[in-house]
């Protein structure tokens, strides 16, 4: 199970990622050249997966507390830390453009430099599921306002 | 970047997985015993990430042709071919149940023994897109039919 390095994300964030992907801001993932024929035909898509190595990700932890719900500790496969057997980062954001070995894309919640290692096409029916819930979030009590927290949404209070 | 194996996946698939996850049949997903600690609160999603090594997969080729749409040649990363640079098998599936350290889920489009790598909670707001669409294949004379293919949905024409 050996993985390469298909490219980079470049990213606004040198050191610290934020928890989500957020729809404003813009990144760049960087496609090696000798990859770039995969992409032909993705420009068609609205949304993407994208897939990478966390490479600053130390070591792993069973059980994680999700910094936004104090009190709360849940199992690493219920939670999206990056603190897993296999730091496999997996995010769904918008694709702008694609410019030869460069997509230009919504925000990536990884820090720059961080090595990509797929892309797949996000496809409505087989990845869109209207009827999906928020799990162990569902009922927290502050539901409205951990929402915010989970999407990565900015907000003041 | 070194994977490790979390667990395995047991299918009804011992030579040839269907090409998408279909939501009728159930699969098994067994996580190793030293894992286990990681899976609480997971059955309180509804739907899961399923991360996968597609091990029988010998090679990647960087053009693909969709079985299900002649004539039509896409880059394998707006596709979701196994053949791929990293052969990450990724499927949203429906989790029925979680008994110890197995878990009981939808059809898994993955052969018999496939190695696990990771479990990620499948999160509305975050992974739903409702405005996601299908890409190459939106605009293809024959949409309907395709469609069956792309969800994997077995007709008989």
């Amino acid at each position: 199970m050996a993985l390469k390095k298909i490219g980079v994300i470049r990213t606004p964030y040198k050191w610290k990622a934020p928890r989500q992907p957020v729809e404003d801001g813009e990144c760049l993932l960087e496609v090696y050249p000798e990859f770039q024929e995969g992409l032909k035909g993705l420009e068609t898509f609205r949304y993407i997966y994208v897939l990478f190595w966390m490479d600053r990700v130390e070591d792993y932890s069973l059980e994680t507390e999700p910094p936004w719900a104090e009190g709360i500790k849940v199992g690493v496969f219920a939670s999206r830390s990056p603190r897993r057997p296999n730091p496999i980062g997996l995010s769904v954001v918008r694709l702008y453009a694609v410019e030869g070995n460069r997509l230009r894309t919504s925000s990536i919640d990884a820090i720059d430099g961080t090595p990509l290692l797929d892309i797949k096409p996000y496809v409505k029916y087989l990845d869109s599921k209207e009827d999906a819930n928020l799990g162990w979030a569902e009922d927290l009590s502050d539901r409205e306002h951990l929402i915010l927290h989970l999407r990565g949404i900015p907000h003041d209070y």
